[in-house]
């Protein structure tokens, strides 16, 4: 038909096209709320002026010390406001933010700093015991800068030669942003434990940040002026784009160092909170409160919880004490949240079991997540919408990694047939929930964080009596679930329960220790291969 | 410092990268809630499986007969089921959506479809008149679809062989799209009327119209399953997007063909109505129904109005009914509202002129607009920011258009020096609100139409009695405001007011017309230029 005219000079121009960033977010509430509280961390207060003019301190402060576009920037740092800070002046500069899990031990941390060629370590008191072995195993110098929380007193050493108010004092709060040249650009690095015991690194871009970061505003139901109370790691997929989200609504961060119950409680109150998210485990802790440490909230408060299906009693605990649970679903390589048991109001008034049966259903696609599906992982065709037949997990779209760093066989094999292979067993619903029954991948996952299994079994493996292990998931009220470890030892040898636990001590962080240890013998396939499946059965006998 | 770790094997792939557009809302409304109620008209209810149906058989039509990528296809429809669907069927296929105002003149629409080079033309027989002689003035011989409101019967003639119920018969509701295949594609063609009498083409891409899409949700605060009355017209910037930001919160659509204050009452309560939108005179219209006609809403209702600010009492009047109103700025080439006046809650308590003084700052910059600012157009310096310094208001950022159709040098003057150039005039207070005090170009709003006061010259001056003639805006409080000509007749020559307005209606649309006529000489400055704003001046006594 027509010729193609709206080829024809209507290019990308300044005037018409930016680079997506979350970075805008930040600006745009410094413009319009300036004296808004951004930012309340004990007795501190700080305004989206200050919060802004902090970033760019930040950012100036790396730019001349010659940190820019594709460094890394590693920070170890409880939820307090640097952190917040480093999610925007990190970037802000062109530089990539790895936030660390505070619960990894020296040596993964250091593998991470070495595999991300960290230029840069941000690194809390609190943490420097373990920072410091950490830096004398890396192979990389970064310049260390040490975070001293005046507002919660920490007695680690100083591990730098420089604090982190006086970088911030070298740099200039006019700073100008010239980055991202373009959305894909790096914008985060996060690791994930996966099968192997080398962490992959995750690189996010400002494209997806931007965008899950919006939707969080959408799937969340978030208001301007929404009041959120950090009990989620900032570590964990960058809080979920939290950091980002808030500003994009101008709401206030109420930062908190510990997830503890009679603190969330008062903050929730002084701060008329309306928002939190975190593993089952925050909610449990929530609920152990005896009555006389709590008083009614004045008005609903949202809670979004992942990582494990909300349990009945915790549904039931957490509605009587005024919290509305939304239940959702992701993976590092997704942002945090990609997927979201949208809640239908016809289930309200169902019997609690079933309300709870439904709310354990991990759900439906993000807005900004393009596809969602279960699927035969070898013929990528979807399997049967009955609520039984397995498959795998897929997602494809905006909010799905770049890719990892330095892993281009696991980048190719993560998007085989164009989309992520989630690594997680479910089945789909005729109603286009799904439900995760399985992980394809030996994961656990314990008070929110992964575990590896096969970590904990080559941790196993290495002690001399131990002939073969096998570690599974055992379910726990309080965390979710544990490892549990199942042994065969050498004929003749012996160790105790306790020697095994002790001496993964030695290879493992404390929250990867099995909890039990099984003496028996594994079941195996004709082939020798163990079944797990069946030691998943005993464990939850 | 490092290399450059994050450019290497981190590229885009089908995994991670999808195109941006509306479209994927529908798709996903459609999974997640099939049944919810997406369109109701008169009695007619679709629900979001069925909208979704029909619009992909429109574009499996569509692209049966033909029709195509980088395709016009124009529409003369009033807020009916056809106008939501063709935001969803027509960019399906790959073509673009041009809606055409059902005001304009006959002349006027046929340059309209010669210019975008209709494909297509669907029409509602409620226009046949008009339409009819825009088809006998064009040049171009598209595809004539009739559509047949059921509902609302019309008694227009049919101008083409095929029923748009046929046109959909003819396609597959499993239609799978393969558009956009760049999100810098056209999604819909907008003309505006501009300084001269050939309107120019407005030119939307997929990206742009999903930002704004979903910044409204976040500008006006829409829940999941908001439902959204259709005061405002879906021709006039494609409805500010609202087509495809309902879908991206899966709300309802309560249809529209005439602005009538008994019908909108009746609606708002028979559907639990959330949200609207439209220009001042709508309210002025919902406020004019007699106590008779009307009972208390429920709850407060949203609506978001444009065009003009909000008068004191309409807003005092809007209030006490039940509305809370938001006012909004925006023009055709930046998707429709880009400038909110947020309002913050300060503010509530502050008596009713400093309120309404408020209220009518256009306000600042939606959270997908780069940049608001209001400059000296010829250094694009900002001015001081102390509510009085006058200079152009400029825009920047994602949600600004491609460009106008087959009109380089209007677009590179549009945009010259990195910014979108919007022809209004207007201050910046020391909290960053804009607001208009002027235009540049002669634009007269009325009824939330524009009016360029030129083409209004152009018929006067064509009249064999006049001299000179100066159109300007004259406030009125029903339509905001009116065209107010000053004319000087030839020596000699005679005509009365009458007269010319009848003349005018020979060459102009009815909703353009001159409502007042004064005979007087014309201000001028020394060289000769006729000094608009003391003929303003003189209209507003």
């Amino acid at each position: 038909m027509s010729g193609k005219i709206y080829d024809r000079d209507l290019g990308k121009t300044p005037a018409n096209h930016v680079p997506l960033s979350p970075l805008s977010f930040l600006e745009r509430a410094a413009e319009i709320f300036p004296e808004r509280t951004a930012v309340v961390h004990g007795a501190l207060r700080r305004s989206y002026l200050a919060l802004h003019q902090r970033a760019r301190r930040l950012a100036s402060a790396l730019e001349s010390r010659g940190v820019g576009e594709g460094d890394t920037v590693a920070v170890m740092l409880a939820n307090t406001p640097p952190m917040i800070e480093c999610h925007y002046g990190v970037p802000m500069c062109g530089a990539v933010l790895n936030a660390l899990n505070t619960r990894l031990d020296a040596a993964t941390v250091a593998f991470i700093l070495d595999h991300g060629e960290a230029s840069v370590l941000i690194t809390d008191r609190e943490f420097a015991p373990v920072m410091k072995e950490a830096l004398a195993l890396a192979k990389v110098r970064p310049l260390v800068i040490d975070f001293d929380d005046l507002e919660f007193p920490q007695s680690g050493e100083r591990l730098g030669t420089l604090d982190y108010e006086a970088l911030l004092a070298e740099g200039s709060e006019d700073y100008m942003r010239r980055f991202p040249r373009d959305e894909w650009d790096a914008i985060a690095l996060n690791y994930t434990s996966g099968t192997t015991s080398n962490p992959k690194g995750v690189v996010y871009h400002h494209r997806g940040a931007h965008l899950l970061a919006t939707d969080n505003v959408l799937t969340c139901s978030l208001p301007n002026g929404a009041v959120y109370l950090w009990t989620l790691p900032m570590f964990h997929c960058n809080g979920w784009c939290f950091p980002w989200t808030i500003s994009a609504v101008a709401g206030t961060h109420v930062c908190l160092r510990q997830v503890r119950a009679q603190t969330i409680h008062d903050l929730i109150h002084e701060h008329g909170v309306t928002h939190l998210c975190g593993a089952p485990i925050v909610m449990s802790s929530i609920m152990s409160l005896p009555d006389a440490g709590k008083k009614p909230y004045p008005n609903v408060i949202n809670f979004m919880t992942a990582g494990a299906p909300p349990p009945e009693a915790v549904l039931a605990g957490m509605r009587e004490q005024g919290f509305n649970v939304t239940h959702l679903y992701g993976l590092t390589e997704v942002y945090g949240p990609a997927v979201v048991n949208v809640w239908k109001s016809e289930w309200d008034d169902l019997p609690l079991n079933e309300y709870a049966a439904l709310k354990a259903r991990q759900g439906v696609r993000y807005t900004m997540l393009e596809g969602l599906d279960v699927m035969d992982p070898d013929t990528m065709l979807p399997v049967a919408r009955d609520g039984k037949t397995m498959g795998e997990v897929m997602l494809r779209g905006n909010v799905v990694m770049k890719g990892y760093l330095k892993n281009k066989a696991a980048t190719e094999q993560a998007f085989a047939g164009g989309w992520f292979h989630s690594g997680d067993l479910g089945v789909i619903y005729p109603d286009g929930y799904i439900q995760l029954k399985d992980r394809s991948k030996d994961i656990i996952i314990s008070g929110g964080e992964n575990i590896s299994s096969i970590e904990v079994e080559d941790a196993l493996y290495k002690h001399p009596a131990v002939a073969n292990a096998a570690v599974v998931a055992k379910p726990d009220d309080k965390w979710g679930e544990t490892p549990c470890a199942f042994v065969e030892l050498k004929p003749g040898a012996q160790a105790s329960a306790e020697e095994l636990i002790e001496w993964c001590g030695q290879h493992l962080a404390r929250y990867k220790l099995p909890r039990h240890i099984v003496f028996s013998d594994l079941p195996r396939t004709s082939t020798g291969k163990i079944q797990k499946f069946k030691l998943r059965e005993r464990a939850k006998g």
